[in-house]
């Protein structure tokens, strides 16, 4: 695991500095927020799919920190004051907090769009493979899945959205991008339909957990933990797994999502455990 | 021409009416920037080479598709509050005075995703070209292009700047995705290293010359035929072409560079009438 995360450190960095930026402040703001911070939950799935299916790690890392800068850019977006409006992010004040809301917009800008630079320009995979891996983080973090997701979230601030809504809702703004994570390291260890199914159900259920989690973390969490201010579902009015099924009903949820996630993997036979415990890791996680 | 233009805006409404939003409004509000909307110069610079280098304009579709999303987006974005804050585009409101700043800003995302998704999934063109296409879109519509000039224009607000600063800025916000334009259509056209010289040469002049057009028009141009407000320049304390060489001045260099263009495509042959008559159609364009 520590190996994993020193690789994915030292690629998002070396990817981040010779960007070529053509002026210091939108490469600064872009590392500001992608570098030393974070969980590096997706890269860790797409690396660990590719292991797992029998690829080479390193293979995969420029799709998995690909898929961590569509993360990155997603939270920078997603805390400007037209969104969410947080101040703070991974323990620091959020990008536009640093450096101006416009500069934040366009630090995004720019991360989404090295994320398919970083996709294209992969010197370990064939360009088969870039394409299909494109075309996968593509679907998964549009109109169809992450951002889709996001302006559901919008759509439902303030009201009291039933549980089949947000289920859609955390399917698109968290399952999706998690499951492109998991999707583009089988790719990169040249998976069969079968593989690639499970890694999407494994997703699916990682994916919901996850959320739920996070859900539960808003109200029960540590704000010095968690590195960002607690309650704010409850401050924004928004439905979640906690408001709709008290903190017991949704931490059984996580566990249950949690389950069937692990259980997709029994198909693939022998080297899943580390993907096994990590989904169990998550649920059980304090930040 | 027509028949180019008319292409364009049937692909790009199939893309995006099957871009399987999970939410009616993101769609929409993608579709209310993107079509019949813009004057298109940019696919048409796409599908113009691919031509002009004896290729079928058809297989260049998507390219060009994807170039006019990564503008759009541009545009959505650009629009915004905390960027220059414009109320009107392309004679109408702006996206984010349609549908909000929260929904145009994910809208904007949601394009900038789908053009590389359909690059991606481009069925007309090998994989080889999907990967060079999205390496060469991803280089010049990020922080070393179009999102790095917008980054130099911000710094530039409110400033005199020189007109070194200029050129630097605007060969990133307006000349960079031209290139990308004419960079992609060559792609699809199988051209050798003499042709994608001379279509960044190319590029390179109309995108200054276009700029510059933009600014007199900012000036000059009637509000009602340009579908925005004129004077936008001036009430920004933004440097231009205009402020710093007279409007006799500036016409004199975008011809020049307009001059440059034409001549760079010479080395190519016989086809590129099209492109010099375009390149001198964009010169003396009145929106």
């Amino acid at each position: 695991m520590n190996n994993k995360l020193q690789m994915i450190e030292n690629r998002l960095d070396e990817l981040t500095a010779s960007c070529g930026a053509l002026h210091p402040t939108v490469c600064d703001a872009m590392r500001y927020s992608l570098l030393d911070a974070g969980k590096r939950v997706r890269p860790v799935f797409t690396l660990s799919f590719c292991e797992a299916l029998g690829g080479d790690a390193e293979s995969a890392l420029d799709f998995a920190c690909a898929v961590e800068m569509v993360h990155t850019y997603s939270l920078i977006h997603d805390d400007l004051p037209c969104m969410d409006d947080d101040d703070m992010r991974r323990g620091k004040p959020s990008c536009h907090k640093v450096y101006g809301e416009a500069v934040a917009l366009l630090a995004g800008d720019a991360l989404l769009t090295l994320a398919f630079g970083t996709i294209a320009q992969c010197k370990t995979v064939s360009a088969d493979k870039i394409a299909a891996a494109a075309a996968e983080l593509a679907r998964l973090s549009g109109a169809a899945g992450m951002v889709g997701g996001q302006v559901i979230d919008l759509d439902s601030e303030g009201k009291s959205v039933p549980i089949e809504t947000l289920r859609v809702l955390d399917a698109g703004k968290t399952c999706a991008l998690i499951e492109a994570a998991c999707v583009l390291g089988c790719i990169c260890a040249d998976a069969d339909e079968a593989a690639l199914s499970a890694a999407r159900k494994y997703a699916s259920g990682v994916g919901m957990a996850f959320q739920i989690v996070d859900d539960i973390l808003d109200v029960t969490g540590d704000e010095a933990i968690l590195g960002k201010p607690v309650e704010s579902d409850a401050g924004n009015n928004k439905s979640t797994y906690v408001s709709l099924m008290g903190i017991e009903g949704a931490s059984a949820e996580a566990r249950r999502y949690t389950q069937e996630a692990t259980a997709a993997l029994d198909v693939l036979g022998g080297e899943c455990e580390f993907l096994k415990d990590f989904a169990q890791k998550l649920l059980y996680r304090i930040s």
